[in-house]
């Protein structure tokens, strides 16, 4: 059985895309059964979780005695147990893999930047001056990944973690729907979006974040 | 042989800081041979590239058939081939790809934010006002290595593409300098800086860069 470490609160903005869903969503699409480990910020800063996640951050996955951490990580090592989500050939493997880091080094910053900006910092002086660059570079990077998805319906040709990690990437740009100008872009969202793993996910990390008296 | 795809000509700023650094260093630290493969602007939109580089961007590594982008993924892809890149057992190999989603993903971000803007937006009338945040973000993520780094001489124990990719992550701040604030930090990239596979893949990329009268 596996442990997933994630925050027990979050604000409400952050309900829905803690970067344990990314852990949630592979596991589901994998058919591994998981439990929670819920930390709070007295926790994140301690020597005992740093020697699990030497930045205080969430989230950690713990299997056996080895604990995992980084997102990307962990879905690689579970790529490595379940042909759902890693193809069993080498050369599969290492396409994926590529998308991975493309999904977190090559496209994540860009999107980031420019949510970050509209979500923390929109009331700056400077941010609408700083505004059409964050935008340019992120819409340059959704006309590479529009080319890329024209004749294809995953990343990597079949579904793989690569597109758990460029679907949360993705959502980064819910708010400024910049993505829904690119229509095979938009079209490989919604067909990630729409698979049951991510759907119990989501509601999962949802129920977990959603006040008691609001869900009655 | 390996042939490594990189840029012909870039602006002098970004002589010594170009991706290729990452994989020339791998390769040198696992004595493999490799040959060089220049690309330009003409080569970098057309659809032959986009086969193999989804983003225009370099470094790509050609191994046999198999063409790898995202400067992650090609040192993973070096480290299963190599134990000067990569540990042998399953769990040294983990701990190692942690590290090096962590200095894309969980470093790199914070890090580039603070040099690109000191590079490219110094004189913006926002720069000012924005800095000491992304200044702040660097400095966390540097105290939080600085503790994991204060009794290692590597990230993962020995020497792994980790290493490689934190150290380029750490040379963003070189103008900057906020590296040197955190002895154990400083310490380390000075220890990786003077590797002799670093010091001959700067040296490589350097030569490719100077003007041939600069270097007469």
């Amino acid at each position: 059985m596996y442990t997933l470490t994630t925050f027990r609160w979050v604000p409400q903005f952050a309900a829905g895309h803690v970067r344990d869903l990314r852990v949630r969503w592979a596991l589901e699409e994998a058919g591994m059964p998981y439990q929670l480990r819920l930390i709070g910020p007295e926790e994140q800063p301690t020597p005992a979780y740093r020697q699990q996640q030497p930045f205080g951050q969430v989230p950690v996955l713990q299997d056996g005695s080895l604990a995992v951490f980084e997102s990307g990580a962990i879905l690689l090592h579970l790529g490595e147990k379940s042909e759902a989500l890693l193809p069993p050939d080498a050369d599969g493997r290492m396409l994926a893999t590529m998308w991975m880091f493309a999904a977190l080094n090559s496209v994540e910053p860009y999107f980031a930047n420019l949510a970050e900006q509209d979500a923390f910092e929109k009331d700056a002086a400077w941010a609408t001056e700083r505004r059409p660059k964050l935008e340019e570079m992120a819409l340059k990077r959704l006309a590479d990944l529009e080319a890329h998805l024209a004749n294809r319906d995953y990343l990597a040709g079949r579904f793989t973690v690569a597109d758990i990690l460029m679907t949360t990437v993705l959502r980064l740009l819910d708010e400024s729907r910049l993505a829904e100008r690119f229509p095979a872009v938009r079209d490989y969202k919604a067909r990630c979006t729409a698979r049951p793993a991510f759907r119990k996910a989501l509601a999962d990390q949802l129920a977990l974040y959603t006040p008691a008296e609001a869900a009655a």
